[in-house]
């Protein structure tokens, strides 16, 4: 689940959740959702800023903004870069 | 009351209070509050920011900003994710 | 003139005093008096922020910005919750 | 020439001088001075920021900014309510 | 792969990888990704700012945000000045 | 030289030396140099910010951003109120 | 290659290299490049801002922002005023 990256500073890279996803923790995101929170997988972690550790770690499911993140693409495959404060918790 | 989400950092889940409710301390919130804060419990909260620890906590009955918040759906049921400096007071 | 509600941080709940007031100190406010600051007395006081404690307590009686507050209703009657910051002074 | 109130921080209340006074050092402020420094007499002065104590005292004679302040009325005498960031010097 | 410039502060060179390139470590960077990450190679690199020491080293592989740098020319080829925040991480 | 003003914080006053002035250092300030730095002599000086003492000192010419200023008039001469951060250098 | 100013704080004077010049080291500023750094070299440094002690030293061929100075006219001869953060690296 780990990907070849090392993100700077605080910055998280994220596999977003195939849409409709239910989690094993229950969470549903409809398909309508569009001003809602992103789900997904941590799979790649900075060393965090100055001070300030992370508090998020590599296989992590997450809440996500969906405005916070650039779009990689790494082995053919999509993912999410963001900062960790673009996280708004972990399932 | 306590939910399976660990938010980051300063942010907290809170319950929104069903319209015109009114608590056991006698707040009042009208139908018609447009521009009111809102009110509702604490349902999970992060570990704060760096030196920094939180002052609310799950089981809180709060006043809130109502464009403060970020809509959540949690095993099917809506929930605010805020930060805790959009939180006027605790009840 | 306490009231029950505990603000967050450096919040303070005020009620507002009657248009037209004259205080003991004499402090006249004319009903005319648009762009103003208006008077009222502090009844509930936030913990402050980290390393600021608060210097306005619960029965000072109050200058402070007509913009700087939020309006909420407490068992039926209005309050103004602003931040120690909206206050200019205490008479 | 001290005032009966507490200015919250680092805020000040000035007393205006009258419009074309001529004070003891000699500055001459004309009727037509219009984005111009105004004069006045220091009568309230906070307990400064944090870590910050204040520099001016009641009754100095201070220029200030004339877009810096807050007009207040106490006894039916109007005052001007500023930051001591928004004065200039002392006479 | 060095370059005889030293950059100021948290600044770093790079050298931008043609486009459509395959790296060794697989990241495939299409020709229409128009609003995707660059990819390029690390060819100086400034001390850091004030109390925090530089992430990338010369000859990194980095993932940068295409809208961070500044295009100069060094001996007749192109590089990109930019800061390392505009680096989001390392291949 | 000096002026019976005290400049609050970082503040300093100087008097504006006339246009075409050719200084003993031998800069020259032509009459259309309309976008550049203006060139004064500083007669009052402030005691500096907290932890940050003053560079310039009364007697210093020095050269101005002709924007960063407000003009005072102290017994009946024209002269700059600034910040330290407004004067480019010391001739 | 001295000159007779103090720049004040983190403020450079630089002597803008001609168009078109080529370098030592080789690097080659086209008459066409509108948007790229400028090169030139530091005439008169200042003393730094608090803590932070400057980088680049008189003599030094650095490349600037052509948007990051300010002109300036001493001894009928053109520099640049501007801030060290102005450079982007020392050639």
């Amino acid at each position: 689940m780990s990907l070849n990256i090392k993100p700077i500073g605080d910055r998280v890279v994220v596999e977003a959740a195939p849409a409709e996803e239910k989690t094993a923790s229950g969470i549903f995101i409809p398909d309508t959702a569009k001003e809602k929170p992103q789900q997904g997988t941590v799979v790649a972690v900075g060393d965090g800023k100055k001070d300030e550790p992370m508090t998020v770690k590599v296989g992590d499911v997450v809440l996500y903004s969906k405005y916070g993140g650039t779009e990689i693409t790494i082995e053919g495959k999509e993912y999410l870069m963001m900062r960790e404060s673009d996280i708004y918790g972990i399932l």
